[in-house]
Formats: C-alpha cells, sequence, structure tokens
C-alpha cells in the first residue's frame, strides 16, 4: 500500500530519472526514523526467555523495499539478545500486491545487491500475507512485534462521495463526520484485529498518515496545499465541460487524516473495546518528512524539471481515483486524454510558479502494546 | 511449480476452448487421490491435544488452484476433532510464482465462485512464501502437515548436459549418473528441511513424479514416448541445419524420476542422515494418472484437435529449456521463429498419426512421518 521501493526500480525508472529515488527516500526517511521506536520497543520485551517464534509483520508492506533496512536492524537486535531465537517476518499487503517483487527483494534477486539478502540470515523465515489489515492475519497470541507505515489511512470502504472537493481534508462539515465515523470504527476494528494477534507483551509501532496539533498532513504544510490543487484542477475540467457533474463529484479519495487526539481516543476510554482488549498507548508523536522533490528542486532551481519529477509522482498514487470518477460508458482513449489534460494543467502550473508545491510527509507514530496477562 | 489451475484461466483460456479444464484435471486428480492419504494422516494425529497453531505446508503449490479442494478436506477434518484450533497453509513455490493469484484465488475473488472462499474459514490463516523447498520455509518444530504434488523432481541444479537426448529417462549410463547422483543428494536436502520444520509426529504426504516398477514415466506409459518425441524433433532441427551442434545438445531438462527404491533409500538406511533426523516411511506407491487430452481425443476422435490442444500443453512447461538452449545472440524473431517450428512439427506429427500420443502421469506417493522424542 505505500510506495513500492526498489523492486520496480526498473519499471518506474522509465518515467524518467531520478524518479526512483526521490520516490522512496521519503517514505524510507519515516521509516528510519520509526526504527529507533521498534528498537526501544524490543528493549522492553523478555526476548531471551521464551522459545517461541519471535514474529514480526509489516501491515501493507508493498514489495518490503522501504522498510528493509529497520528490518535489518529489528532482527540484528533480536538476535544480540537471543541468538537461538527463530524470527518469522510477515509481510502483508492487499491480495493483488506484487509479492513476487517482495520475494526477489528479501532474497537479493532484486535492488541493492551489495549487503547480504535478510532472507539469508539462519533461522529467519519471510511469509507473505494477501490478507488486508482489516482482518486478521496471524494466529491468536503469536505476534510480538507488528509495524506499518503509511498505510492505515486507507479506508476499508468510502462512506460517501465529497462533492466539491476530493479528499476528507476538504469536505463539508457533514460529509467530514462520515469520514471520520469510518475512520474511528476503521481504526478500532485495525486495533482489535491486532490484539487478537499479539502475544501478551508484544508491541505495535505504526506510522501513519495524519493531520497533526498544527492542521498539517500530506502536502499541506504551509505552502501549496496539494489536494485543494487536485480538487482546483478537477473541477476547472467540469466548468471547461471536459467532466460532467458527476464525474466532478465522483472523484474522492477513500481515506482520512486522523489527528493525534483521534489516534489516541480509544486508549484513552477504559471503557472502549480497544482498552478492554488489553491495548495501552504508549508512545504518541507526529513528524513532518519533507518532500524530497522540493528538497530537489530548492538544490537545482529547474522549475521544469521539478515539475516533471513532481506531479507524475502525485499521479502514481491518485491517477486511479480520478480515472476511476469517469464515466464507465467512455472510451479508453476519452478517460486517458482526460486524465493527461488533468495531470498536465498540475504540471503546468507548478512549472510555471514552483513556489510552495511540496508534498510533506506528516505522520502520527504510536507505539502500542499488548498487556501481559489479557 | 505445479501447473497453475483456476487462477490462470482467463489467460489460458484464451489459446483455446477446453484447454484450462484438461489442463488442470489430470493434476487436481493425483491431488484428490493424494487426499484420501492426507486424511489417513491426520487419522493417526493427536489433533485435540495441542493448543499450538495447525500448521501445514504446501510446496511447490503455484496458484493453489489444483491442491483446493484437497486442502478443503484437510481443514474440514481438523476442524471437526479439534474446533477451536487454529489453522495455518503456508503455499510455496519458487519467488517469481504468482502469489498474487494465490491469494485472490484462496480469498473467492478469481475462479470458483460457487463454493465459499477458504480464506474466510474462521481461525484459519493463509500465508505465502516464495522459499525453494531446498531451503528450511518455517520455524524448526512448528510443521505439522507437509504436502506437495508434482513438483520435487525438479532438481536443485543442473549437473550436466545430456548431449543426445533432452531428459536423464534418454540419457547415456553416465549422464544418468550424474543426474541420478543429484536427485538422490537432492532428496536428502529436501527431507532434511522437512525434518528440521516438522513436530514430533507430524506427517509429509508427497505425490511426485517417478519411474515407476515397470518402467513408466510422465508421458512413457505405453505408446508413444513423449521425451524421446522432444528429443527427435530436437533432433531433426540440428540435422536441418536449424540450430547448431551446441544447441542441440544444451536442450537438457533439469529433472529426474526417482524410482521408488529410490525414493525409499534414504529410510530403509538407519545410518543415513534421513533416518537419524527421525524420518519413517510409512507408505509407498505409484499411480498413473490418464491424461485428460487423449481421453478427450477418445471421445471426439478428431486428431487435429488433439494436437491443437495437447501440444500447446507440453509446450507451456516446456518451452523455456528450448528456448533457453537457443544461442543468446541469436534474434528474439529468430529464436521464437526456431521454437514454433519445433512444436509445430511436434504437432503436425500428432495431427497425422495421433495414436499413442499421451501425456500420462506416473507418479510415487509417500507417507512419511517424523517419530515423537525426535
Amino acid at each position: 500500500m505505500r510506495m513500492a521501493g526498489k523492486a520496480s526500480a526498473q519499471v518506474i525508472a522509465m518515467r524518467g530519472a531520478g524518479y526512483y529515488s526521490s520516490n522512496t527516500v521519503g517514505a524510507k526517511a519515516v521509516i528510519d526514523k520509526a526504527g529507533d521506536l521498534v528498537v526501544e520497543a524490543l528493549g522492553s520485551m523478555a526476548l531471551e526467555a521464551a522459545e517461541t517464534t519471535f514474529s514480526v509483520c509489516d501491515y501493507g508492506a508493498a514489495d518490503g523495499g522501504t522498510s528493509l533496512d529497520m528490518m535489518r536492524r529489528l532482527v540484528d537486535t533480536v538476535r544480540q539478545r537471543a541468538p537461538g531465537r527463530a524470527i518469522q517476518i510477515t509481510y502483508t499487503d492487499l491480495p493483488h500486491n506484487d509479492f513476487s517483487a517482495l520475494f526477489r527483494l528479501t532474497q537479493g534477486l532484486l535492488g541493492d545487491q551489495a549487503k547480504p539478502p535478510i532472507a539469508d540470515t539462519p533461522n529467519l523465515y519471510i511469509l507473505g500475507s494477501g490478507t488486508s489489515f482489516y482482518r486478521q492475519i496471524v494466529p491468536d497470541g503469536t505476534l510480538n512485534l507488528g509495524f506499518s507505515a503509511t498505510a492505515m489511512h486507507w479506508l476499508s470502504k468510502r462512506p460517501g462521495l465529497i462533492a466539491d472537493h476530493v479528499q476528507a481534508v476538504g469536505a463539508t462539515p457533514e460529509e467530514q463526520a462520515l469520514f471520520r465515523r469510518q475512520a474511528m470504527a476503521d481504526w478500532d476494528t485495525i486495533l482489535l484485529a491486532r490484539a487478537r494477534e499479539l502475544a501478551p507483551g508484544g508491541k505495535l509501532v505504526l506510522a501513519n498518515f495524519c493531520a497533526d496539533e498544527q492542521g498539517r498532513y500530506l502536502g499541506h504544510t504551509g505552502g501549496v496545499n496539494m489536494f485543494d490543487e487536485f480538487a482546483r484542477h478537477w473541477r476547472d475540467l467540469w466548468k471547461a465541460g471536459r467532466i460532467t457533474e458527476a464525474e466532478y463529484r465522483g472523484a474522492t479519495f477513500q481515506q482520512f487524516y486522523k489527528t493525534p487526539d483521534e489516534f489516541a481516543a480509544p486508549f484513552r476510554d477504559p471503557a472502549s473495546a480497544v482498552a478492554k482488549a488489553g491495548l495501552v498507548l504508549d508512545h504518541i508523536s507526529t513528524t513532518v518528512t519533507a518532500c524530497p522533490y522540493a528538497a530537489d528542486f530548492a538544490r537545482h532551481g529547474d522549475a521544469a524539471a521539478f515539475a516533471r519529477a513532481y506531479v507524475p509522482t502525485l499521479r502514481s498514487w491518485s491517477e486511479t481515483v480520478f480515472a476511476g470518477a469517469l464515466d464507465a460508458h467512455r472510451t479508453a482513449h476519452e478517460r486517458a486524454a482526460i486524465v493527461d489534460a488533468f495531470y498536465g494543467a498540475y504540471e503546468a502550473e507548478v512549472a510555471a510558479n514552483p513556489a510552495g508545491h511540496a508534498m510533506d510527509y506528516v505522520h502520527c507514530v504510536t507505539v502500542i502494546s499488548k498487556k501481559a496477562g489479557t
């Protein structure tokens, strides 16, 4: 669910030099930061005592590329304290994910060949699961460390359409309330599935997109608001008669960015199902990770080059929403022309007026533990 | 590694009606027969007693389609006796396998929609592993039932070339000895990896291609010898000057069909590493499964239709061997033309003279258990 890293390098590289490295550097930076909390979380576990397999899950892992260095740290940390203990890493994502890329990457058949493949670590077992994190993925009480980055903002279903915007951040209060309700129910579902999976004393380290204490969120950190740009360019197509009103209204991201208070809510209510399931919030913080494309632009100053690198990245994860909003009766050629016009207008705007465009990441990082004896 | 089943139906169906169903019916029939031994093997296990997850592996599972009905029987049998016990099925294959098809198939997103998806079974967890069965795939002592069908005839490496044939069945005694030695070492490697994985009392049910007590093997059960046909048509291309001598010699299947005695050998020697690892041979038998294409032909009598259905099936699993033997300097167009000519000649021969052509399966079925206390 998060951006695929090294495994897709060949395909992605075709879109232009630099795309690959910039595309993954931000996602990897977030995970590397969260890695400190993973190591800290391991510090409080009785790794040496148990004879069971030390079981790790990476939820929404894509090809596993961006979390690979963090996983190496995790494995090294466990191994130093419990040299004889088997370790299992279960990488999860939706069934259509490229699990072959994941297996090849972890076996050193793709990507960085300089380091020994993580799959060659003795007594380490790498598995994949094509099961959504809205369901239980491993058996009761077997999970020791659950990890997820930049995946759980995707809702289990779209609770409605956002008529005059594309994301809940720009929705009317009524629309936003629907999305918030779905997001809070989904958060419960995610946490209760993890509560069943976790062994007593097991922990989750989750880095999720959020709306932070200052109201910042992905692509909205002081400069131009990325989602407002999406909405404006989509609206322009409607005004120009290129798309219908239904198509205009239909473009709605199935996402919600919770605030830190919303992430914390189920833990603060002792009567909540999550609290009763034994989950405790050990840590919560927010972090902003600078857009690598804007950083590149600050170095090279070439607005057209920035626009050519930046907008196709936005397109890579947003295109299905806009293409999917178009009427099913349109020909493939029409659909492609409309979507090209949409991103073309965005790119032209960035090239003409690059200042303030940036897709900074804004994450809420939580560490959650399951109480022993629950 | 075995033929993909339902998940590939859409792609395969494009090659001609009937291809899909005939292609999988034989593979599935073998597995359904082995399913009786799986249920019998479960009968001797103390399923009720344990609190651990009941762990199943399907080694070389491809998309899981051909073993799906057998897995349903297995799950039902375990559940009847141990309703509360978690079950984990780990489907394994090489990393390039289409694991997305496997996950979609088991979740009911592909293939037969009439039965509830196996992944919807409560307290059942489906995982994938892109790790070769020449390596350990799950942690020590955690496997309860290992299954494999039509996969372990693939050697871990090719010990040499077969100069005047394409498969070890037609090799010189010296060449054959090299392949046999590799196959026996590989069998040890496979069994020792499984011995580590198996819990005490756990069992393996394996249905492998073999050369049976009467000397029969895949495509050699009394009529035309399929591998001799491959060799002859490949030799014809050399004689006609279409391929070089090096290309002629280079076409060699990385396979070996062991005899029942060879399958049994490590168990009969109490000093073998396999015996010392606690593995015991509970059952060994051979079985022939009739070629569905030849059966179709016996019904419809249309030789050209038989040839059009039969030879592309052979091509689907053999083409890489012949294409791979061609000189790297040849153009893609040249390579395609040679391979087309090769299968075209085979197809023309079957159409002209269909009697005796059949790819009957010949399997050796073994049930192996790990002694308690080892």
